[in-house]
């Protein structure tokens, strides 16, 4: 495995890979940024194969797991480049870096490539705007084990580097597709899905309703809630009841408890319903 | 009301204001910053009274609204100072400051203050070191209705203002306690509050177990999880059930699921529980 070495923070390499933090040059290219161990060993286990890699040995503090990750990354095709401390910061992002960023396409999928089945789970969070909420909800996603996360008319793109952080590398291990709320409510009523919307201006709460079978539960903004197009689309309007004085939850934390309640549902019906 | 004109950015009543985003000054003082409108509302409402608000007109986007404020905090005794734009940027904690900034007393009692009752529901966070993590955590306490988050052996303070930003301001609604592991225990035994601590090391699912009742829900570190003095301690232990590839929730996020399951549980409880 060959390996390239970078000592001068000036090396144009660099500034490519800096460059990849401007969603312009993202949707350019087609490809993201990776940043970290954590992140990149699961995105690498999901299948991702990194185009590069670059680490610095002097920051890695898991050795032996980095070593063994760049292996893998360059046995799989990556470049793989070592770059000392000066260099690498030109390029981390983030504080207390572990020297590891990676170059990889970006994630997501056309619509019409995600696969539903009789009983899948969506997530459609409609209007996104801030990358550590996207983040927060595929991480919540993947461990609710929902079969697609769709972005409706985003403010936020999947490469955003962190999106990719905040979801602590899940976004590439979780079908996800971004496309206007029109198509998207098109598409799920082609595939027989139930649009179950979460808002607060109703009575029904989300715990009494049926949340088995082929549903999305579809969110959006802190502000603004739901699109009238997606409020007028859904078979169920649920509110998650609040006390309190606040009287708003964070968005990733609405579609976690309603994710979590579809999950509770599907368990406790799996002994009597067979598959 | 009389209200100090404050026009120069030297001005030392500032420099006493920025000193209380170091936690040794706070702990000092017993004092706290609240920023923002919308957070400082919050704990006016909920009976904070402002010991000096400072306000900048030119940021106020909210006009009438701030105006209001200001007037009701003067009654009640703030000191009120209006400051320029460039006073204001030198006490400015965030990005996107919307000129409103008060010195509050702490928030947080002593255990034996807290109130509990037959059924009440509290949140113990163990360790928790993110701020953003402990004010997401009040922000879904308030809105589940819970009667105390008590924060046990903790790394961050109720009164870093990361925690009052990221809680809304909830901070100041809902009671909060600090105190050590041990004496968390022994105050829940004594009060007569079942302890359910979350672990992903059970095959119980927090689904199964009945949180209706005087119930603690325990939460630990996103790396470490719970001491083992509270896992011992813990009347039940139940796990998340996760798929997925990362195998892990954000620690507000588990806090979220076990609350409202808990809300759901009290809710479908009580046609039938009279209290």
């Amino acid at each position: 495995m060959s390996e390239l070495l970078i000592t001068s923070p000036s090396n144009p390499r660099l500034k490519d890979v800096v460059a990849l933090r401007k969603r312009r040059r993202r949707d350019e290219l087609g490809l993201t940024l990776i940043e970290g161990y954590d992140e990149l060993r699961l995105a690498v286990d999901a299948g991702v194969v990194p185009r590069q890699l670059l680490y610095c040995p002097e920051l890695a503090s898991a050795g032996a797991e980095v070593a063994q990750l760049v292996r893998e990354s360059g046995e799989r095709g990556a470049q793989i480049a070592r770059l000392n401390r000066a260099a690498f910061e030109k390029i981390a992002y983030r504080e207390g870096a572990d020297g590891i960023v990676a170059v990889a396409a970006l994630a997501g999928t056309a619509l019409d490539d995600v696969a539903t089945k009789d009983d899948s789970l969506i997530l459609l969070a409609e209007g996104v705007e801030k990358p550590g909420n996207l983040g927060a909800m595929l991480r919540t996603a993947d461990a609710a084990g929902v079969d697609a996360v769709v972005s409706a008319d985003p403010v936020t793109d999947w490469g955003n580097p962190n999106v990719v952080r905040a979801s602590k590398g899940t976004v590439f291990a979780v079908p996800v597709a971004t496309a206007p709320t029109a198509e998207t409510l098109a598409w799920l009523r082609a595939r027989g899905v139930r649009l179950v919307a979460a808002t607060p201006d109703t009575r029904t709460s989300y715990t009494d309703v049926d949340l088995t079978g082929a549903v999305a539960i579809a969110v959006g903004t802190e502000k603004e809630g739901l699109t009238g197009s997606v409020l007028d689309a859904a078979d169920e309007r649920v509110a998650i009841p609040m006390s309190g004085t606040a009287n708003s939850l964070n968005v990733a934390t609405s579609a976690a408890i309603l994710l979590y309640e579809a999950v509770r549902q599907r368990r406790s019906a799996a002994p009597h319903t067979p598959r």
